[in-house]
C-alpha cells in the first residue's frame, strides 16, 4: 500500500480531495443550499424533541457534519441531530436531570462525548460487527414504535399544554391531566400545519410532477414544506401577537456561532449514562450505516463499517465541544443532499457554513416561530417511519422473528425505548438458542441412482434395515446433546435388526465439550447392544478438534469422508 | 395405555410395588440400616452448613425420601440435604436473615416450598430441558468451586472461631479477623478427625480389600468413617468436659419427630428468594438426575426427567411442611444405598423410619458431639468433589468451553455461588452466539470420481472457473448475514470469469428474516454483475419456509436438490 492510499484509508478526504474541481464544487454548493434550507427547521425541531434549547440543534448540525466529511467514508451522508437519537437523548438525560436546566444541557453534551468515545472505540477495535446483533426486524419494529412515541410526545406542543413521559402510557396520562389547559389557537396552528405538511408529502409532489417539473427537482421542492410552514406561521404569530394569547413560540435565540463547551467528567453522570450511551451509539450507527450503504450502492461506492464508526465518533466528540448533542447520519437530509446532486463531502462543509450564517443573522427572525409548527414537522417526519407491515411479514415467514418484533414494539411503547431494544435483542438471541436446543433430526436414505442422501419422510429413498443413518441439522452443543441422545436411543429401540448407527454430520458445524461426552456415551451404550457407531461427512474444522480425543480412540465404527462411502463398507460386512 | 400403566407413569410406586416380595424386602432393609447410619452425621453436618439447627438436617432426611419414593422414577436415589444445595440455601437465606434467628429458619422452610413448587411446575409443563442450558463443563466447574467455598466456610468450626461470608474473599478476611480467638483443642479435634477421615477414604478401603473383604462390603464399611469419628470425638468431649474449655458442641437437640411447619407467603420474602429458588431448583435437579441416570444405566432402568422433577418437587414441598430445608438426590448416599443392595424405593422409607427412631431416642447422645467433627466430615466429603482437571480438558479441546468453566469457577469463588452459575451460563451462550456470528465458510469443489464436494483448501478437488460454490457452515441469521454478504462479494471480486454463484446449504439449518433479506440483496447485486445465484442442498424444513417468499420468485438461478446436480446444468450452459 502506498503512503497516500494508507492515509486516504484513515482520512478519506485525501481520496476525493485530489480530484476536486469546479464542476463538483458547483454541484456541492447547490446541494448545500438546499440542505441548509431544509436543516434549519429540522435542527430546531430535534433540539425541541431532545428537550434542549433550539439553538443547540443548529450547533449540532455544524461541526459534526464537517468532521464526518473528513473522517467518514460515505460521500453524501449528512450527519446531525436525528429523530430517534434525539428521543434516546431525551430518555437518557431525562433520567438524571430536568429538561431546561443547565444540568440537563450539560448531561446532553456529556452524552454526545461518551457516545463519540464509544463509537471511536468500536471503530478502532473493529467491533462494528456488534451492530449485527440488532436484527433487521428488531430495528424496524423499534423505529416504528419510536416514531409513535415521538409523535405522541409532540402532541403537547400541538395542544399548547405541558406534559411529559418516555412511553405511551406516561405520555397519555400526562396529556389527559393537563388537557383542560388546552390553547385553541395553538391547536389550530398545529393541526393546520400538520395537515399542510401531510398534503405536501402526498399531494404536492404529484402536483409538481403534473406541472412538468422533473422528478429530482420535484423531490427537492417537496422537502421545502417545513420551511414554508415556518415562514407563514411565524409571520401570522407576529402580526396577530399570538404570544399575548398564550401561544408558545421559540422566543429569544442567542445570536452567534456555537460556543465552546466541555463534557462533564463526573463519575456519577458517566455511570448513569453509560448504558444509554452504548445503546444510542449502536442504534445511531446502524441507522447511519444503512443509509450510507443504500446511497453508496447506487453509485457503486464502498462503505467501510469500522471507518464509519470513526467518522461518527469524531462527529459526536465534535458535537460535545461545540455545544451540540448526540448526532448520527440522518435519512431525509442525506436523501435531499443526494437528490440535490452533492458529489463529495465538501457539500457538508458548505452546509455547515450556511447554518453558521443562519445562526449569526437569522435567529432574531424566528422569535415568533410557534413551537406547534416545529412539533408538526416532527410528527409528519416520524410518521413516515411508522411501518407495521413488518409484523405481518414476520408472522408469515418466521414466528421467532415475529416474537422479537412484537416484543420490541410493545416494550418500547409501554416501557420506553431503551428497554424496548434490549427486549428485542434478548428475544432474538433466546429464540435462536431455544430452536437450536431441539434441532431438526432426519433419518436419511439414499436417493436412488445418486450418491445423495435425504430425509426418508420427504423423499423416496433406499434404506437398509441393518443401518440407521441419522442427520442432525444443528451443531452439537450443551443445549441439544441430551435431545440427540434421547432420539438416537428411541430410534434404536424401534429397530431390532440394527447393526450400524451412522451420525451424518454434514450440518454439524461444531461439537463442544458436552456434546463430545454425549457422543462418548452414545458410543458406549450402542456397543453394549452390539451396534457400531459411525460418523460421516465430518467437516474439516470439526475433525481437527476431534483428533486426539477419546471419542476417536474408542469409536466402535469408522469415520467416513462422505455418506456414500458408508454404503460400500457396510455391504462388505 | 391400560389404567394401571397410566397410574404407574405418574405414581411409579405402582410399578415396583406389585412385584414386592420377601427377598426385595430383606435387601431393602439391609440397605436402609447402612444408609441410616451414614445419614445421621451427614444430615447434622449439612444443617450446620446451611446455618440451621442440626435437627433440621434429620427432619429434611425423613419425609422427603418417602415422598420421592412414591413419585420419583429412580429406584435407588436417596433424597435429602446435600452439600451444594445446603450452600445455596445459606447463600440465599443469608441475604434476608441472620443465621440462627427464627426468621432465618422460616426463610429456609419457605425456600424449600418455593423450590418444590418450581420443580413441580417445571415437571408439569415439561420444562426439564431448561436444565440442558447448564453445560457439563459449567456444572463441573461450579461444583469444584462450591466444594472449595464449602470447605473454607467450615474452617471456622475447625479453628473454633466465628467467621462468615459467601465467597472465598469474605471468608478469608473474616477468618483472619478472628484467628486470634483460636481454640487449640477444637483445632486438634478438627484436624485429627479430618486426617482420620482422609485416611479412611485413601487407606482404609485398600486395607479392607487386602484383608479379603469383598469390594461391595468394603465400600460400605469405608463409608462408616464419619460415624466412627462422631462416636469417638463425642465420647472424648464428654469424658474430658471439653465444653468447659471452649469447644463448641452440638448441644441440646429437641427430641421427637419433625414438627409440622408452614412456609411464609410474604411477598417480600418470595421476591427476594425467587431468583435463588429457581437457580437452586435447576442445580439440584441436574445433580440429582445425573446420579439417577448413572445408577439406572447399570441396571438398564429408565429415568423420566419430567417425572423426576415431580418427585423432587413433592419431596421439597414435603420438606417445607415438616421443618426441613431444600433437598435433592445426594451422590454419596445414593451410591451407598445402591452398593448396600437397595432394590426398590422402599429402602428409602425404611431409612426414614431409621432416622425417625434416631431423632426420637438418640438426640440426647449427641449433646457433646463437637462441631469440629461435623465440619471435618463436610470438608472431606466436599474435597472429593473438587476436580480441576476440567480446566485442562477444556483448554485442550475448546477455548469457548474453557472460558465458561474459568468464568464459572472464578466468579463462584470471588463473588459467590449464584453469580458464578449465571456467569457460566451467560458465557457459554455468548461464546456460542459469537462463534455463529462469524461462521466457517468454505469454497468447495468436487472430489474426483465421486458426487461429493469438499473444501478446496483441504482436499484435492475439481473446480470450474465460471462457478463459485460457497458452503457456509452455520444457519443463516441476523448475526452472521452481513459476514456472509461481505465474504461472497470479496470472493466474486477475485474471479473475473464468474458466471454462477452457488450457495451450498447442507449446513444451513434455518434462514431467518434478516438472512432472507440478505439473500435477496445478494441475488440483486450478483444480477447487476450478470452472475446467476443458485442454492443447493436446501433442507426440507428450510425449503418449506422459503416457499412463497420473494427470494424464490426473483432468484436469478435455480435450486438444486443435491450439489452434484448443479454440475450437469452448468455444463449445459
Amino acid at each position: 500500500m502506498s503512503n497516500m492510499s494508507r492515509i486516504s484509508k484513515f482520512l478519506p478526504i485525501f481520496d476525493w480531495g485530489r480530484t476536486y474541481n469546479q464542476v463538483t464544487f458547483t454541484n456541492d454548493l447547490v446541494a448545500a443550499v438546499v440542505v441548509t434550507v431544509m436543516l434549519i427547521p429540522q435542527s430546531l425541531a430535534y433540539a425541541l424533541l431532545a428537550g434542549l434549547p433550539p439553538e443547540m440543534g443548529l450547533y449540532a448540525s455544524m461541526f459534526p457534519i464537517v468532521l464526518y466529511a473528513i473522517f467518514g467514508t460515505s460521500r453524501v451522508l449528512a450527519v446531525g441531530p436525528v429523530a430517534v437519537v434525539s428521543l434516546l437523548t431525551a430518555a437518557a438525560v431525562g433520567k438524571i436531570a430536568i429538561p431546561g436546566t443547565p444540568e440537563y444541557i450539560a448531561a446532553a453534551i456529556t452524552l454526545a462525548f461518551m457516545s463519540g468515545i464509544i463509537l471511536l472505540g468500536l471503530g478502532l477495535f473493529r467491533l462494528g460487527f456488534l451492530a449485527n446483533f440488532l436484527s433487521h426486524p428488531v430495528i424496524t419494529g423499534f423505529i416504528t414504535a419510536s416514531g409513535i412515541i415521538i409523535a405522541a410526545s409532540q402532541m403537547k406542543h400541538i395542544f399548547g399544554i405541558n406534559a411529559d413521559g418516555h412511553n405511551i402510557l406516561e405520555i397519555t396520562i400526562s396529556l389527559r391531566e393537563s388537557i383542560t389547559e388546552l390553547n385553541w389557537i395553538t391547536l389550530l396552528i398545529g393541526s393546520l400545519t400538520t395537515a399542510f405538511l401531510l398534503w405536501v408529502r402526498k399531494g404536492f409532489l404529484p402536483l409538481l410532477l403534473k406541472l412538468g417539473i422533473n422528478q429530482r427537482a420535484s423531490n427537492i421542492f417537496a422537502k421545502a414544506g417545513p420551511i414554508i410552514a415556518i415562514v407563514i406561521t411565524t409571520l401570522i404569530a407576529w402580526i396577530f401577537s399570538f404570544t399575548e394569547r398564550g401561544v408558545k413560540v421559540v422566543g429569544e435565540v442567542p445570536q452567534g456561532l456555537p460556543p465552546i463547551s466541555l463534557p462533564s467528567f463526573s463519575i456519577d453522570i458517566w455511570t448513569s449514562l453509560i448504558g444509554s450511551a452504548i445503546l444510542m451509539s449502536l442504534i445511531g450507527f446502524i441507522e447511519s450505516i444503512s443509509i450510507a450503504r443504500t446511497l453508496a450502492a447506487t453509485k457503486r461506492q464502498r462503505i467501510d463499517p469500522n471507518q464509519e464508526l470513526i467518522g461518527l465518533g469524531v462527529a459526536n466528540v465534535g458535537a460535545a465541544f461545540t455545544s451540540g448533542f448526540p448526532v448520527t447520519g440522518g435519512f431525509s437530509r442525506s436523501i435531499v443532499n443526494y437528490d440535490a446532486g452533492a458529489e463529495t463531502p465538501a457539500a457538508g462543509a458548505f452546509t455547515a457554513i450556511g447554518l453558521g450564517v443562519a445562526s449569526l443573522f437569522l435567529t432574531t427572525l424566528i422569535f415568533y416561530l410557534p413551537k406547534a409548527t416545529l412539533a408538526a414537522t416532527i410528527i409528519v417526519a416520524v410518521l413516515a417511519l411508522v411501518d407495521f407491515s413488518i409484523l405481518k411479514k414476520t408472522w408469515i415467514y418466521s414466528k421467532a422473528d415475529f416474537a422479537a418484533v412484537a416484543a420490541t414494539m410493545s416494550v418500547t411503547l409501554i416501557m420506553g425505548v431503551e428497554l424496548g431494544v434490549i427486549a428485542g435483542v434478548l428475544i432474538s438471541i433466546l429464540t435462536r438458542i431455544y430452536k437450536s436446543s431441539c434441532p431438526h433430526i432426519a433419518i436419511v436414505g439414499q436417493v436412488p441412482g445418486t450418491e445423495h442422501y435425504r430425509n426418508v419422510l420427504r423423499h423416496d429413498v433406499l434404506v437398509n434395515p441393518q443401518v440407521l443413518t441419522i442427520r442432525v441439522d444443528e451443531s452439537l452443543y450443551f443445549a441439544n446433546t441430551r435431545f440427540l441422545e434421547d432420539r438416537i436411543y428411541s430410534e434404536v429401540a424401534k429397530k431390532p435388526d440394527l447393526k450400524h448407527v451412522i451420525l451424518m454430520c454434514s450440518a454439524v458445524n461444531a461439537i463442544d465439550m458436552s456434546a463430545l461426552e454425549s457422543l462418548n456415551i452414545i458410543n458406549e451404550r450402542l456397543m453394549l447392544g452390539d451396534i457400531k457407531f459411525h460418523l460421516s461427512e465430518v467437516k474439516g474444522p470439526v475433525m481437527d478438534k476431534l483428533e486426539g480425543t477419546s471419542l476417536l480412540k474408542d469409536l466402535s465404527g469408522d469415520i467416513f469422508l462422505s455418506q456414500h462411502q458408508t454404503k460400500k463398507l457396510i455391504n462388505s460386512d
